[in-house]
């Protein structure tokens, strides 16, 4: 299984980039795991909403290629930590593409890209930071390779 | 609004714990909110969990008075930020007494504390780990204060 994940920017805050090195190394001894920090919009106004969504979406398109594409919504479907692991593991097998997570940045992320998503799944009913959120979802998928692999997973 | 929020045994990971702190500086402007690190299991092997949740669940238990009750449990109630904002705002005019989140440790949280509860609440579908769930936690309380005191979020 073939993973990516990409959003826009480096991680500004430095704890919450530590623990997304750390989730990476460890989703790195089960799988494969590519995380792009693609170029973010700087120097927009954020009033120019759509102007910075647009930018943010061509960066991050750059990645997608024919990959299969899940991109994070907060109105996509929720699923628990093992019904994620069933839905990778069986994706992996029937589209054995490379599987992207997509995070928005900030401010979301643009409707084309959630008009190209073949999925959009929804960590929590919850809105997160979107920094928090990529440690949450990095932790998401270290748990469902943990699962997939029988791996006793650090509670 | 009087909050408090108690789990077992210290934060391990520095990063986290650091992010639990940045959270509670930044609730601690829009209200009260006091967090107790209770008394961890130690020298217990992992396999007697139910004497680990009584230990864990008596220290707990010290710190929950007469207030109102809200545990953390992955089969509680799911709600998004603004109904949690809306949540906690009614309850401190209907129970005018602190409001204590309670967070299970890596075991989890002992069965007699969640008859205790008031309410069970379930921040995802998905399992996280206890420390992220600490954060996560946090950042949910600094948030509802947020809409509650109709300032502007950082996305």
């Amino acid at each position: 299984m073939r993973i990516k994940v990409v959003w826009p920017g480096k991680t500004k805050d430095l704890n919450i980039r530590e623990l997304q090195e750390y989730y990476l190394k460890h989703i790195n001894r089960l799988g494969r795991c590519e995380l792009v920090e693609t170029k973010a919009a700087k120097g927009i106004h954020e009033r120019y909403s759509k102007k910075i969504l647009n930018f943010e979406a061509e960066e991050l398109e750059r990645y997608l290629e024919d990959s299969y594409i899940i991109c994070l919504f907060h109105k996509g479907n929720e699923m628990s930590s093992e019904e994620m692991a069933v839905f990778m593991e069986n994706k992996s097998v029937q589209v054995p593409r490379t599987m992207t997570f997509v995070v928005g940045g900030f401010l979301g992320v643009a409707d084309r890209l959630l008009k190209r998503a073949d999925y959009l799944l929804s960590l929590s009913r919850m809105t997160f930071s979107h920094e928090l959120t990529r440690v949450i979802l990095l932790e998401q998928i270290y748990r469902s390779l943990s699962i997939i692999k029988g791996k006793k997973f650090a509670k």
